[in-house]
């Protein structure tokens, strides 16, 4: 995989491969261990404090001496004290995601650092490149979590998006395998963000009952739920069917958000509750069969990525 | 586009491009043109009676010496007369949809035919090939029309029926550009099955309206409606919002069906009726953006697929 482009230009990266910054998973072990591997490392600052994220800075800062960055949710109500503290780090690379970033683009852009925001259809891409966003992650709606309301799946989306910007595209949504790495670049991205893959690797921070629920997932094994209130992608289990039954039942906002409650995915992701907790996890997951290493996944999405471009130069 | 494979082999085609049989769209017009062009034209005879069907393959006959086939949905109360009706006619090329090929394999197979089933997952991808299917298509949830309930999307579905199966696979679901036939193929597809862009063609028989619409539609201009009888997805208009307004009320499955109504389909696709009607059309539909013909459809694919593969080689 011999591919320079304007992302890893951009980020200073051997491999277009972008670790998807998420909550309970990503920390400085995973973060450190991807950029290590020569991809892009992101700590996932959704399910930190401030203190909590100075720390894994620090610790990522020690443990790689390449290139990492931060992902924050721009809909936290202290989204604006995590940047700042990132920027007191000296963090240089944000990715920013759930939420408006027209709001912080000039605090971010006045400390010089590069800012990719996280996009679920053209609209909001158009919206991205416009305040001044140097590259946008396109992600389908087979991505673990949460989604855009439009259910805009990778293979649709991204053609469009590098049709409408001029800045790069990084494809995101459902991508755990390299023969779709091939399949994006072939649609125009410039580099893969990889969610689920590396939430079931050995340096993530999940509990090992997630990481064993997105091995055993099926290619129909996770669902969107909670439509009315954000809809979340999570493998199918006890509570994702309760939330479902709900919403068939007419449940208004009050009720779904009372069923949702504030530590669902935690106690799913992080402390191991399959039955209660929202699994957040990709379409992919059917493409997960086992808990590896970050390197042991380079490795095999490289080796994939290179017979699926094989395949198609014959 | 020098492509020989099982897929070109089997049907004995120049393009691995297969037409989708869709209702109220592809009768013997568009199914001779796609055939004539190098592609594999199918008649949908999920709209039609069996003496309809009967016509149209006489004139496909006549107009194309090229191999095409019938697309058959096996729900479909009369789906053994169709079937009959084209045996009659030395039908060679049979795609079935929508139900299960048990009941109707032993009737294909005796009389020597070709049968391609359309799967939305895994397992009844794995269910084809065991009751003997020559080929799969593997419809992602982007496709137009009736869907698979678990929705597993293009992208995801591809490799995952690849390496379940050992009989070829043909991606269906969202493609509607030369960049996706290159990108599916990398995920291990041996042929496309592309239905929306072909819909929106000059030989099609659905009416301009329809056509129009489909053009106007942007990435986020289809919904899935109706999940709880069948999930369909269609271009989002007044029926669109009405269906997807009593699913939040909790409307139960017989009032859906009464919403729903027997001739959606027809008055929406065929008569043109844009605002009661059901515009069954595919995610891909923000992908294309004017009115061709057949010839045109094949020279930009061809020429979109050929950039697209430049561009990973490099």
């Amino acid at each position: 995989m011999d591919i320079q482009n304007r992302i890893t230009q951009l980020f200073n990266i051997q491999y277009p491969i972008i670790q998807a910054g998420m909550v309970w998973v990503s920390g400085w072990k995973l973060a450190s261990a991807v950029s290590n591997n020569g991809g892009l490392g992101l700590i996932g600052a959704g399910s930190m404090k401030t203190d909590l994220l100075k720390e894994h800075i620090i610790k990522c800062r020690e443990a790689t001496r390449n290139p990492f960055g931060v992902n924050i949710p721009l809909l936290r109500g202290d989204a604006e004290d995590l940047i700042k503290t990132c920027l007191d780090q000296n963090i240089k690379i944000f990715f920013t995601s759930a939420g408006n970033p027209v709001k912080f683009i000039k605090l971010l852009k006045d400390n010089n650092v590069i800012v990719v925001h996280v996009v679920p259809s053209v609209k909001h891409g158009l919206k991205a490149e416009s305040v001044g966003c140097d590259a946008i992650v396109g992600e389908g709606v087979e991505a673990g979590g949460h989604n855009g309301p439009d259910e805009i799946a990778t293979l649709c989306l991204i053609p469009q998006l590098v049709d409408a910007v001029n800045i790069p595209v990084i494809a995101a949504g459902g991508i755990a395998d390299g023969r779709q790495i091939a399949a994006v670049f072939c649609l125009g991205a410039e580099a893969v963000q990889i969610g689920t893959l590396f939430a079931a690797t050995e340096e993530s921070s999940a509990h090992i009952n997630y990481k064993n629920a997105v091995v055993n997932a099926k290619d129909d094994g996770t669902t969107l739920a909670l439509k009315q209130i954000g809809l979340i992608r999570m493998i199918k289990n006890d509570f994702a069917k309760k939330a479902l039954d709900g919403e068939k039942s007419g449940y208004n906002n009050d009720q779904l958000k009372e069923l949702l409650g504030t530590k669902r995915e935690r106690i799913g992701i992080y402390e191991g509750n399959i039955d209660d907790g929202a699994l957040e996890a990709g379409q992919s997951s059917g493409l997960v069969n086992k808990i590896m290493t970050v390197r042991e996944v380079f490795e095999t999405l490289i080796i994939q990525y290179s017979q699926a471009r094989e395949k198609i130069i014959r």
